[in-house]
């Protein structure tokens, strides 16, 4: 099975470093061109879930500008130039949360869009999170922590309070680990 | 805890049906007004995980566009002009696998981007499905229709066979509920 090539790739709009927009000329297994396929360039971002040593996650409510009303979210963050995914996770979970954890397993990497890319979401699980310092967030939503079992996550999952995508993933993807 | 208002927006490229960027100026909860917040408009679309009467799961595997190698996928396709998420889910079931099904499930929606909104993704689950007609799908992507065990399913979610956010989190989330 053949992925498609890429023949040609125009910006056509530089917004900012959060958004660009390009138009590529595709070619497709069997020789068909396609002209003009958009393609969303954003930032790769992170999301990880933390769990402190008495098996609470570490779960913000906060509001965000895509969504009605508030929503449960993991920590996250886009990469910084040059930054491994692994590094952002742990600088995010650092700066939201002023924790730190030493066991980080990986669960995966996707493709937000599988037309128009829109970045990549790289996703880890962070086990025994302990408080080291401060919160040092940067994030223009109002948040609040809250500490609740997997069972209240579980629960919040299935009544919809995780109203993101990447942060509903996340959530599912942990809930079958356990 | 407020959500920001949407004080006006521009569109300020009209690419095609299938993607436009606008600016919005936005106003936090504090006052602060942003102006030049990115905004990504496309189709909000549907993901619909079938399960045949024998507990067989009908799983793509196919290439996509933003995806290196192939990938394992659910049915799944954009909204038409008009068209309920559950008009869609039937339609898209019907036209990809030939399949109807009398038992649905609704798993939720989802903001796909957080910040950048980039539409909807709309999640089902349709048990009982059956065959009932030919296959009508109109993909461009070379696609082959694979009839997996709940444990295949797993296996392949966790090992990184479903490449597409989306794609993962409604494996992800059928998962949870058995």
């Amino acid at each position: 099975m053949q992925s498609w090539k890429t023949i040609k790739r125009d910006t056509i709009l530089n917004f900012n470093k959060f958004l660009s927009i390009e138009a590529h000329t595709v070619e497709l297994p069997n020789g068909r061109i396609i002209d003009n396929w958009p393609w969303v360039v954003t930032p790769d971002f992170v999301n990880v879930v933390a769990v402190d040593e008495n098996g609470r996650f570490l779960i913000f409510r906060q509001t965000k500008y895509a969504i009605d009303g508030a929503s449960f979210a993991p920590i996250g963050g886009y990469l910084e130039p040059g930054e491994e995914p692994l590094q952002a996770a742990q600088r995010e979970l650092l700066e939201e949360t002023g924790y730190t954890a030493n066991n980080w397993h990986y669960l995966g990497s996707y493709a937000v869009d599988g037309n128009r890319g829109v970045g990549k979401a790289h996703f880890f699980l962070a086990q025994n999170a302990q408080p080291t310092t401060e919160i040092n967030a940067d994030d223009l939503e109002e948040q609040e922590l809250l500490f609740l079992t997997h069972e209240e996550v579980s629960a919040a999952l299935t009544s919809g309070y995780f109203k993101v995508l990447p942060w509903a993933a996340i959530i599912a993807l942990v809930s079958i680990r356990r």
